[in-house]
């Protein structure tokens, strides 16, 4: 019973800013919502799935409910009249019709429509009767419906606990028929990358955004609990982590039309005192934040001029006092918090996508809340891998260039079977700024690898001795003079410190057992 | 006594991923963390005051003090090295000077550092014997010093209630003190602008800093408290809010030495199918999935090409089935949650600051907290303009141009004596994407506005009808192939939304009681 239920209401609590009860807050309830049987609410959403039925056939389906209310167990429509006439209920139209020697009137349909509002996966059966809107505008699939009526238990043969009988509807949002490109069921996600603004409203990608929502949350959380302090760090910027690679210019322009060309092109060229690109890591400017606070972290967009993934999501942290060990089990922990607090707050959405997706999506999370990723240098990971090839002739790996993915997967799906951390890569293969260990080939980097999902977290110490970090600076062709900033926190008050930078996008694939970036990323396609 | 405190450990806790014990921990005890006296810790951070002082004199005056181990209290440094001989202790150097025909060794100096690890406005007094580091490296400001040592009970006569006598140094990072711009005491912030890499180790912008954070924090509990699901918008899109304004183009590049130019030209030109920009707001993006998702929120960095600022942080949230009043009311929930937040969660950095910025912030936030902003719509404000000026002529304001800031200042500082909401705008003033009014002049727009800082919060009822949208696109000349994605929002499942705007960066103005942008943005000059 809902008095019962501990922290249980008996009446839905409408949303404060959409004037609403959201559908979470009655299915969430450990009874299904059965508990709000009587209680009047608002709802909207938009529709799943529809299906149009007699009035007749519905109401006979009530007979025997327990709250059903004596109006609506009459058999006989026009019995059901005269009697709503006598009450005094019923609208104006119905006394109209009350006149015995017209002829029947067509008796109103009813249209039963599965409502999602995205809040959770669960629909709300919503009854509408054809008096209160025509079955062919509120059918289609995706319409959007905002309306007021009175919460029951249906008929006993039915699956749902809960449905809603609609008495008024405050807004409707046909759909155009022709063109809406998600009235099928089960529509395959490359198709649905066509619509990126439209793809939530379908069950899987909802899933993918709540699931993406949960990661955000328990990311703040991790690093808030850990005393992290959150700073904001720029986007546009001169100072990068790579050298040569592939990356983006911004441009300032004058888009004003009254404008002449040479305003234009002297705005354009004195906006900035030197060309700007945006970031492709926040961990530069986070260091000389954990170079003052000891403990940061950030969360933003990253580029690479990537076709394939244009921005990148990333939560980047970095601590002073620390070294590359402890910016390894910070990754760790953080890890298998987020899979933890994944298993406990989506719980149902996960359960869901292991069905359309990858069955051992929760054997995957559990296994990252119970064991560590497994450790090895690179050096031991040339060598094992190596030492399996070593019977095919030609096959052996050089030290000092990047492993491959066939390489990644084979340490983690077939030795390893789990994640695997990779730490102290050959200097040339990770960023300038990455701590030179004593051997004077290798740096203080690490990378945990996912089985199936490549690269989920990178992290380093990063390089605190002023004069090898100045010679790496050289070493990697960089203007020194960019730099100089990045170079103060080593001359004034240097101190060892580490961090790490987590990709969202692939931990959200991971999470949701998916393989495709483009299916995780909001917006996956340009231009949009 | 520490170990009544409700929650209190006798020993202070280790951060986990830093190998040292955060300053916070100690400080934040409702003793000032004298329970933690005789427990041995790792303390590291950054010199921000010292002086040196004879040890004999420093010992004299913790004569007396109940804690004082029996060596510390002895006058005679002689005497003290036998007795230290004698039982075993000190290091092999005291053993060497023990012979009493030797000339009398100098007495070790004692350093007193007052050193900050940014993690809140205390700062541990640590001594350090130059026994164990020269004076002459330690003693500048913005000194890095990780050290192991002893908490103890200062002499009755300091002002402190707790330090560390040092016995081990750890780490040592020094400062080359002729080019490190941070020794004066009382730095003006307009100086500190110039060392954004740098200034976060000065209290000031270290408590802007920790305000910051804290309300980020408060941003995402604000949201996720109401149900919101926090949702990433694209940074790099054709779809702009604004028509002619300056903006950020984006531009590929390929950076890689050994390509041709051809090859390099290539690249830029075939990247993107169209020109693409930064982002000046997420709300068109975030409206996609809140026609799907319901309530939804997203935080990041906004771009118009202004130099003043050239990124803007800001939140933004979108509500499915919501209208102007409700975006109104959810923009004064959020500004008092945050309000009551910073007042309960950064009390120590708010204090400090309203001495050294605005003696007035705490009563400004607590004002914030429980009243709510006057609302008046553009028309009246007009109005009320007019007849504070109409003695004045030639002052009187025309209906339909932009309020300025001495407007807003006349409203917010003169007449109301609070924030003022400014809601129903020209609708030229505005964007394309705001309802129109039935009035067919006025969209459904608001700003609340601060007293001194002007606009903090915008927010708007989307325009949620197709055929006024496509009118309104037209009428701001943009194109309307690339709000072909946005039309399908209203196409299919159309539905009232509303949402807002809170400029973060503002935020931290007001609650810090500074005025200058570029003193509360962390990086606030470019190039960085």
């Amino acid at each position: 019973m809902a008095s019962s239920e501990p922290g249980a209401h008996m009446t839905p609590s409408t949303n404060k800013y959409s004037n609403r009860v959201i559908l979470k807050t009655i299915f969430e309830r450990s009874d299904g919502g059965v508990g709000f049987a009587g209680q009047r609410v608002v709802i909207g959403g938009w529709v799943k799935s529809s299906r149009e039925m007699k009035e007749e056939a519905e109401l006979s389906q009530n007979v025997g409910t327990k709250d059903a209310r004596c109006m609506e167990v009459l058999r006989f429509p026009l019995l059901r009249s005269i009697l709503k006439a006598l009450r005094g209920e019923g609208d104006s139209r119905v006394h109209q019709k009350m006149d015995l020697d017209v002829p029947k009137p067509p008796r109103p349909a009813l249209t039963l429509l599965q409502l999602s509002d995205g809040s959770s996966l669960h629909r709300l059966v919503v009854l509408v009767s054809s008096e209160l809107a025509s079955p062919s505008q509120i059918l289609p699939t995706g319409t959007c419906i905002l309306v007021e009526g009175t919460l029951q238990q249906p008929a006993l043969q039915m699956k749902h606990v809960i449905e809603l009988k609609a008495d008024r509807i405050l807004h409707l949002g046909t759909v155009e028929p022709n063109s809406y490109p998600l009235t099928k069921k089960q529509l395959r996600l490359e198709f649905l990358q066509n619509y990126p603004h439209l793809r939530a409203r379908t069950s899987t990608v909802a899933s993918v955004m709540r699931i993406h929502s949960a990661i955000t949350r328990a990311l703040h959380a991790f690093f808030q609990d850990n005393e992290f302090l959150f700073v904001q760090v720029p986007t546009i910027t001169t100072t990068l982590t790579r050298g040569s690679s592939n990356k983006y210019l911004v441009n300032p322009i004058l888009d004003i039309q009254e404008a002449s060309n040479e305003a234009k092109a002297e705005f354009s060229k004195n906006f900035f005192p030197q060309q700007m690109y945006l970031t492709d890591s926040g961990r530069l400017h986070l260091e000389a934040q954990a170079c003052a606070l000891g403990n940061v972290y950030t969360y933003g967009p990253r580029f690479q001029a990537k076709k394939s993934l244009p921005e990148m999501l990333i939560v980047e942290a970095e601590m002073a006092f620390s070294k590359l060990e402890d910016a390894m089990n910070c990754a760790d922990d953080l890890l298998k918090f987020i899979c933890k607090w994944i298993l406990e707050n989506s719980t149902e959405d996960v359960k869901f996508l292991s069905k359309r997706t990858d069955k051992s999506i929760e054997d995957h999370l559990r296994l990252m809340t119970s064991c560590s990723p497994e450790k090895i240098s690179y050096t031991e990971a040339v060598k094992l891998l190596n030492q399996a090839t070593e019977k095919k002739p030609g096959n052996s790996m050089e030290w000092g260039v990047p492993l491959t993915d066939e390489h990644a997967s084979y340490l983690v799906d077939k030795i390893y079977k789990k994640p695997v951390i990779i730490y102290d890569h050959p200097k040339n293969l990770k960023p300038f700024n990455v701590r030179l260990n004593d051997d004077e080939k290798t740096v203080a980097a690490f990378d945990i690898i996912f089985p199936k999902f490549g690269t989920l977290v990178s992290g380093s110490q990063s390089e605190e001795r002023l004069n090898t970090l100045s010679s790496r600076i050289e070493e990697f062709g960089l203007s020194k003079q960019h730099y100089e900033w990045y170079l103060d926190l080593r001359r004034h008050g240097t101190v060892q410190h580490s961090g790490l930078s987590l990709m969202v996008d692939s931990l959200v694939l991971f999470a949701t057992g998916l393989y495709d970036i483009k299916d995780v990323v909001p917006f996956c396609t340009t231009p949009i």
